[in-house]
């Protein structure tokens, strides 16, 4: 009898990419709030979802994260990611929520730990300024003036970078965020004839418990999307920025919302 | 109207992970053949397959991967990965096919078409001696004496190495192999409540086109599998190795067989 | 007429893989201070230091780097580095100094300014566990009980793993450590008959200037170095773990001292 | 006593980031063959070498390596890398030779081992095309029509890419190429007021043996240098591409000739 949440699902059950929920989470978050064309953003919402305005922003955030007890992070290579996230601003029975074209981590649990949750995850390296305690000419001050950079690479090309320059504490999130995340789940066929019918595809509702959040530095911010071959990422790139932030965040994950079935 | 294949979807189709197949893979592969415990082979057969044999092979392949006349390989990061797989002998109605209990790559695309596929894959990495036309002491020769090396790591550690020795040209391909592949699909629930209850788990067996080998080498063989403290690997160590093989191999995916649902 | 610190030399000198001194540090520490075989680290030292103690500690840092006024941080792909440092205590005119045997970065402007200075420096792969602010299951508190972790691996072989439990401050930072660092700088000849006579071979004493230290946490400790089948790293295995610490620091270099010509 | 030909410098002397010579090496080479400006060519010489032509070369080259009965290739994560190096022709004593701006590899040991030779190398992600043995959609063909592409990043921003369709076999090599290759060796120093008096620089020319060739297959070549905020690169970039071109090498290095010091 195999057992374990996800694949390699094994005698003992302790093999899985992914242990069942619940998973916690802490980082620190990087934001880049901005507008796109309305065209582009409109033209990426899923069936379900309305047009609601033209607000997106980027997260560049380094986590760490563990299971109940688990203490993963004392094996850090198990436990600690960069990711990159895309939210536009959608609207959802007749109110606003997020919604991600694009996302991506630089190791494969999230990336399994993301499907089970709808996420469209990609392996990408993205790199995050780092704050230290003490004063030096190799960091920034989380604070008045301090400045933060960030990159996204994929297949050794550099899609986005960001600069964030802190001014003033907030009480606001960024908009769009998490608080009202809706993704679609995905998983496809490979029977001949059947490549277009997905046998997973629902819209499904984000939740997250016990979420805790840092004081909020808010700033101004410079971001540059950068042409590609094939991804269609630069269709979102910015046509007005509206603020940089930097956070941290923690929060716990173990359920989710079915909206509604796209099949 | 998002399309493509797989996540991330999209307005033109064009950015998702995996392409629509059909997906044309090349590669060069390692093979060491041997004996796991019994009870070992027996406990990691799922629902469906029946204990068949002791038999065990790790194949580490280099591959190289496109769509048909999408080049992919003269951006060879978007199609060259490494892998390593373990398969285990198992029955199915009477008769002997492979399952894999343990896979990694080192590339996300080749991870969700293995996803697709019903392949529990990894990020890992793998390593294996190449072959060069000119005699030189960097290189073995594909021949009587040519001595190839490969190992396997997960999240920095070692977790296989392997050695083989080709002594001769064989017609017979390494048992178990992948004539007769049977995986199983899963994709988990997040829902509260549903966490043992995957929305996808499914038994499959594979199918591939247009199979090309080139001449196979067989000879002697070293396979080392270490101990980890969470993945149960080490319990399908050699007890007895009986073949190294060495041969490059071309084939064409495009269609899957259901063989049982296991909801 | 080619300009630049380092190679490569270019006719603007803004390509060198490191730009000129000063050079600006922030890290996080955490220390694991151990003894190890009295033979085994008199064995580690250099013509001009002599044996003082069984002394030992590992420094598992993750750094920023900058510039004056360069603010690398910004692009921090180009400013961030992990590094596993191995020091031994030695005794060098009467009195107690720090060399270090073995020394790993994970990236290469880091590697280059390290051999100017005499670090024996290769590239590895070190994790370290992360602190947030926020209470959190995927976080250790900076605090009684916090708990940090620590790998790292080398062409993907484990070599160390350690875990520190904080107890309490102190004023003492680990024995040995940085502030008599005595380093053997050595640059080989390719000449054929001059493969054993160095173009540069000399003991130097590493400076630096504008050091501060953040409080210091210490607490217990464990550490694992693995038997590996050419370095003779293990050589160097703790007999007696003394202490853990975890601690930031900064730090600029721009200077260092010749102590001895070895050639 | 340590002993070592480069640091870590041990007690048994197995530790050696690169053992003493002699090496072997092995290796595919994929070269685009083009003229750069001959202002920019002029800029990059160092003194001794006089400018001969527009000339320019870049080798994307996949290696195996090896020392004298070491077999290193047996554990191939410490044996193969991938390499880019960028020639341009130069004049030395009346007579053209190579000199090399910029190279890249993907691993630490032939780093240190470049540095010995005066390759001015950083680490940098090269990807190069595959042939393998049997027709496939996956693959190209070592002969005409073959097309073969390669890329280079570094820290994340991709520097260059390029591909060769192959058209015929020809005797001869690009030009430049290594028959007569001249590198700087340089080796700062840190102690302050000799940061511009370089410990070693010296202009030395390669010496390779037992040099072999596979046919060499040449056609066609595209090629493209982007942009890049520090790096000047760019400044070789091709006004005119002549020819692409596909062979493999094997050679092995134990000398090197010293033609001037430069301090």
């Amino acid at each position: 009898m195999l057992k374990g949440y996800t694949a390699p699902r094994t005698p003992k059950g302790m093999s899985s990419l992914a242990p069942a929920p619940p998973w916690n989470y802490a980082g620190n978050c990087l934001v880049v709030e901005y507008e796109a064309a309305e065209r582009a953003v409109a033209s990426y919402l899923p069936p379900g979802l309305e047009y609601w305005s033209p607000r997106c922003a980027v997260y560049f955030i380094e986590w760490q994260y563990a299971t109940d007890g688990g203490e993963e992070f004392l094996d850090p290579s198990r436990s600690q990611y960069h990711e990159t996230i895309f939210l536009i601003e959608a609207g959802l029975d007749g109110a606003p929520c997020s919604y991600c074209p694009y996302i991506w981590v630089d190791q494969d649990t999230p990336m399994i730990r993301g499907f089970a949750q709808g996420w469209p995850k990609q392996i990408g390296s993205t790199w995050i300024t780092k704050a230290f305690e003490l004063p030096s000419k190799a960091t920034p001050v989380v604070g008045p003036g301090g400045r933060f950079g960030a990159s996204l690479a994929f297949k050794d090309r550099r899609l986005a970078e960001a600069v964030v320059t802190l001014r003033e504490e907030t009480k606001a999130l960024p908009t769009p965020n998490f608080a009202r995340a809706v993704n679609v789940r995905h998983f496809p066929e490979l029977v001949a004839g059947k490549h277009d019918k997905p046998a997973v595809h629902e819209l499904v509702q984000l939740k997250s418990r016990d979420v805790k959040l840092s004081p909020i530095w808010k700033g101004d911010a410079a971001l540059t999307i950068f042409d590609h071959p094939w991804l269609e990422l630069a269709d979102l790139r910015p046509e007005r920025i509206t603020a940089g932030y930097r956070f941290c965040c923690a929060l716990t994950v173990d359920d989710l919302i079915l909206l509604k079935d796209l099949r």
